[in-house]
């Protein structure tokens, strides 16, 4: 019989990982609370309606989506059946769908509950959200995101303190190397303003999104295809060699943008950024400008930022943005709104492959009783109880297999102590505790040996 | 525009909430934890073909498919179009189903790393769930399971483990009033057996499972209608009614099963367990026999349990069993489990109509500064990170909205004190500390203030 596996791009998490895994949520969760970001947490799916339309077309081909309970044809005529628009026919026979990040549903549970709610509304989530993306090294289809977002402010103290929040985690997590990449999706709007071709901005940002992914050479010739004169794609690789520097090249940029009033606009926002940055230092990040930078997803309308870690290219291990329009989608006016997010299994990878780990021991049993026959049962389930009680970590041998195989199993789980329970302990009310390195023995009483416990190693 | 809603039978979880539930889980993660179940955590969908099959009839029918990415018809003739079979369709265009529980999720993950786990294998997982049953109070879509399982042994010591494990979560929620119920699916066997019914097993545990819902006259005549005789059906329910006191009807019991050996058997095993239980006694929880037991779930194949709370009927709290032959199912021999779950949704429902939480403060913003314009930006963002470095939850008003708006703010967000950072402090080097409640006004330095809340509030 062939040994089943998992789903294609999932992955099973055992204990030292997920202790591992904690360090790292515990990092992120204490940043989270002392910058006021308080935990919301949304469900796993939502109705396709909340979700379509938000991502752009990628995105789109990327959601999981759930077949209806029962009947799934239900109230479909032959001509709804149609086998040609397959996304179409997707849709019909699917209301619901996993959710693709925690921004959308987010997104929906603030219309849902604006008038309870306080604005500016800050949270934060630590949830799952699923790709169908195609798995590679540091990317599953199964992933934890870790968000913090604020709704109902237009202040760029927000995109201030959002990068000190980034620049906080890593320095908790001594992650040296960390590049905060930052860009203005109103510079992308302006420069497709100034070379005439609004209609092809979604076009352009999908394809500088890959450039982390993709040669430069095969954008361009991408661009083209897609419709870009050739004098377009030069503009825009001259400006994007203009970039990494904001402050030296500001002239420049001022100049090129003067004719597009959202260019200037992203500019000067962006001036306001680095300004405050120029004056006070991070902790253990960069901070650059990168006019190429674009972020995939659809809803983010002005300031964007992207994380890598300089050695590690596993791609970026954080990012987010501001969306001024997404609650707007579901109703709601005048309430901008921006976040970011912090990929847990790409921080993983990058601490793990740096050896950034601080030295972790999975939890284990401390002490085992091992087991000499259904007599002893009682006396054994009693004494494991005692210990556990105290919080000591115990546990028994099940069964009353040849004492050799006992010791054989403490040795693999590496349990440092067993103790023998037999006839004479019974009679003698003490218990032989043995030191499974050492193979010293003692006799001692259930209370000596929880105190002995107590004093070393507990919960 | 209509309110966006999240998908039937889900739903959302605010700070409170979260900090309640975590509350319940930190009971059980420590109790995981001292029994020796150390996490484990699977993937949320595993291919169909690991679900499918181990469910029983009803379970399949629940079970959310998740449809194929991109061309869901690829390979597919018309033949095999079939739109009568509506349940093989689905199959055919979802490949992959979100879990209906974690225990088959755990069997594939044992069978799959069979040679490198150490048995008797004992993990405790904490992860969500999805079924597609019709939602009502305390029975949700998508929800928490907290379960620890232990593979490889057939003794009966694991359990009388499980029996103080449930004890001593519900004893440390300080939950009274939990009845711990106990059967065996070898009685329910047996019965079948000696009323020569085996082929109706399924069908006599399903509907024993709904004797919670439904009137026994109900089941008495659903007996009937799927094939049991007035007959048999009066046998079962006179068993039935011999319940609930295992020791003082054992004769009777013995009489009926003398014929059955399976039946001898599943009497036996729990007159062991219920022998171990007249002498040792539990913190907070009844133990009690109830032959009418059945659990919903095909794969269990002995001792079985479930925990309901007495005065309220959310439905069973807790729950389990032993299963011989589930790892068998993925091609592994000899290797019984049992495993036990607790059900977050309902323990919190019934804790909170208990009024039995802690008294929980949601945590919230320390001290909040105010805004008066762009010119004090720099300092009150150098002041905020100051007062979070330190772990005082800190946060500043994002826009410069008159003075008024924003006190209403802090009141609302119930913030016990802000700053009043102008023109004035800016000269003297001194912020104004504003006690909301009282109204007091006191001028300290930013290390004043640092030391002051470090003093009474941190994180």
């Amino acid at each position: 019989m062939q040994k089943p596996l998992p789903a294609k791009g999932t992955q099973d998490f055992e204990s030292l990982q997920i202790y591992k895994r904690n360090y790292i949520l515990d990092v992120i969760k204490k940043n989270f609370t002392r910058y006021g970001y308080f935990p919301l947490e949304t469900p796993s799916f939502e109705k396709t309606s909340t979700l379509l339309g938000k991502y752009g077309d990628e995105g789109e081909r990327l959601i999981f989506k759930i077949l209806k309970s029962g009947n799934f044809l239900k109230g479909l005529n032959s001509a709804e059946l149609d086998f040609e628009d397959l996304s179409g026919l997707g849709n019909k026979i699917c209301d619901k769908a996993l959710k693709y990040d925690l921004t959308v549903p987010f997104a929906r549970y603030v219309s849902q509950n604006f008038n309870e709610l306080i604005f500016p509304f800050k949270r934060s989530q630590i949830q799952n959200v699923w790709r169908a993306d195609k798995p590679q090294k540091g990317r599953f289809r199964e992933f934890l995101q870790c968000d913090a977002d604020v709704i109902g402010s237009k202040s760029l103290m927000q995109e201030i303190e959002f990068i000190y929040l980034f620049d906080n985690v890593f320095n908790d997590l001594n992650l040296n190397g960390c590049i905060i990449k930052l860009n203005n999706r109103k510079l992308l709007l302006g420069l497709c303003e100034i070379l005439e071709c609004q209609d092809k901005f979604s076009i352009l940002v999908n394809q500088l999104d890959k450039l982390d992914k993709l040669e430069s050479s095969k954008i361009k010739d991408n661009l083209k295809i897609k419709g870009f004169s050739s004098a377009q794609v030069d503009s825009i690789f001259d400006l994007i060699s203009k970039t990494k520097n904001l402050s030296s090249n500001m002239d420049f940029f001022k100049k090129f943008y003067e004719k597009s009033s959202i260019g200037v606009q992203g500019l000067s926002e962006l001036e306001f950024i680095f300004n405050h940055f120029s004056k006070q230092k991070l902790l253990i990040s960069n901070l650059v400008f990168d006019i190429s930078l674009a972020r995939g997803i659809d809803y983010y309308t002005g300031v964007i930022f992207e994380v890598v870690q300089k050695d590690k290219s596993f791609g970026s291990i954080a990012g987010g943005g501001r969306y001024d329009n997404l609650t707007e989608i579901f109703g709601l006016n005048e309430t901008s709104g921006i976040g970011i997010s912090f990929g847990l299994d790409r921080i993983f990878l990058t601490l793990d492959e740096l050896k950034l780990f601080p030295e972790f021991k999975s939890k284990m049993v401390k002490v085992l009783f091992t087991n000499f026959g259904t007599d002893y049962y009682e006396d054994i389930i009693k004494f494991t109880n005692a210990l556990r009680n105290a919080d000591i970590i115990a546990d028994f041998y099940p069964d009353s297999i040849p004492l050799k195989k006992q010791l054989k199993y403490a040795n693999q789980k590496e349990i440092p102590f067993v103790i023998l329970y037999g006839e004479e302990e019974r009679k003698s009310k003490f218990l032989k505790l043995k030191n499974m390195k050492s193979g010293n023995e003692k006799e001692l009483s259930l209370d000596q040996i929880i105190s002995k416990f107590k004093k070393t190693v507990i919960l």
